[in-house]
């Protein structure tokens, strides 16, 4: 096929994103990395899905339209933010956590390669070193993302997390990619990183059971972002993430609106 | 008292705000003006308050420390955002909103001696020119912030909304401060503003039973910003608003994170 039948391809698949994905504000364009919470929403096989339960809508008896809803859900399911409270003790809530760590320079790191050929991939120091040998060594305080394919199955279930059993049963069934432990500490001692990012349920492998990534980030306090979506439409570097958790007290995590600023 | 004592007491209230209220990144001062969610968070009174449940919390068997829990809430409560859907048929959910719409260039107005006065005062076209007289006439594309001074009431129910009493008795009993739908609707003709946030529970004042400052905005799409916090710690003009909903599919409404970028 000609190169400008390819181009025109591409230009329509990025555009045809739904609209909110999109947008642009003084020179910046706005990129949506977070999934809507609704009855397709993946949380962990131990939690119960997104509830959303309406409230009114319709006309009211004195003429004006008027909707409203309530909603129940578990902190971590969907795009969601994990506070250090989550995973060691006397760690900060969701509250109580500094802005700044959830703002700035962010990089996305593609492991998707790998991650497509073993679904139990655990990400190496080699993966983030082979990204610096293209791009330079990350500077301290960068937001690191994580892209191990992953977004292109949600929200299938047993595509994205290897199973769509619940329960206890489910736990042990779940085939993702994560981050390793020696990698995690790797990347606190020696490349400073504010926070880490994943389009995977879990900074976790799937086959974890001991949860070693979480507790080395948590106990640092290094914020953790799960089931970031669309990093397909990140570069490698060159722009700024801010994520804001909604503010739950004494959260240990909640759901998260993430958004990438690139310049034009 | 000398200058300096003063200025000393500025110092310390300043920064004797909670740890999370300030951060600063890229030489810009964050400022949270989201209120937690707990058991003090003020909603309407026909809706229930903000409910956690703790899942776990403590050790594990396996020996490392967890915690998670799951809440309910309704979408119109605390700091929040209202959707054009709220008020309007066939108009954008939280989840359609493009995010354009609720970051940029804000400023905020301030009426706390007229509101401070009258709990039913009703934000004035002429409270607005007061404004650019001193000012300059608002661009357009402005995010318009609304300083009542009821954000020091907070989370004191009978004095930031006149009443404690819940169902529908306790919305009759409703007194503070809105914005009037003369001004909402030469806001948005005349000055062709971004988005609109205010210090009280609802855009339009407590005694209204017919909401047209609601009708008014979310038939023209404008994002409302409800319950915004520390709007005392905002100058007039000169800053940028980033406001990003909990992405509730289908949503009304819903939990807002909303903060504000300074210039050092």
């Amino acid at each position: 096929m000609k190169n400008y039948a390819w181009a025109f391809i591409a230009f329509i698949l990025l555009f045809a994103q739904p609209e909110s994905v999109f947008a642009q504000v003084s020179g910046k364009k706005i990129i949506d990395l977070t999934y809507s919470f609704d009855k397709e929403t993946i949380y962990w096989p131990t939690e119960n899905g997104f509830q959303l339960t309406v409230g009114f809508k319709g006309e009211t008896e004195k003429g004006y339209h008027y909707e409203a809803n309530t909603f129940c859900a578990a902190e971590h399911g969907g795009t969601h933010f994990d506070a250090p409270a989550h995973f060691y003790k006397n760690r900060a809530t969701v509250d109580q956590i500094p802005l700044d760590k959830l703002i700035g320079e962010a990089v996305v790191v593609d492991i998707v390669q790998a991650c497509s050929a073993n679904a139990d991939y655990l990400i190496s120091k080699e993966d983030i070193l082979r990204w610096e040998s293209k791009n330079g060594q990350l500077k301290p305080g960068t937001i690191v993302l994580l892209r191990t394919g992953y977004g292109k199955f949600w929200p299938d279930r047993t595509k994205y997390m290897g199973t769509d059993k619940k329960g206890s049963d489910g736990v042990k069934m779940l085939h993702f990619p994560g981050l390793s432990p020696l990698t995690a500490d790797w990347l606190i001692k020696e490349r400073k990183i504010k926070a880490v990012g994943i389009d995977t349920p879990s900074i976790d492998f799937g086959q974890s059971s001991t949860y070693e990534t979480h507790i080395i980030l948590t106990k640092e306090e290094v914020p953790i972002f799960e089931n970031v979506a669309n990093l397909d439409l990140l570069p490698d570097k060159d722009f700024n993430i801010v994520a804001l958790p909604m503010k739950i007290g004494g959260g240990s995590g909640a759901p998260l609106r993430i958004i990438a600023l690139l310049d034009q």
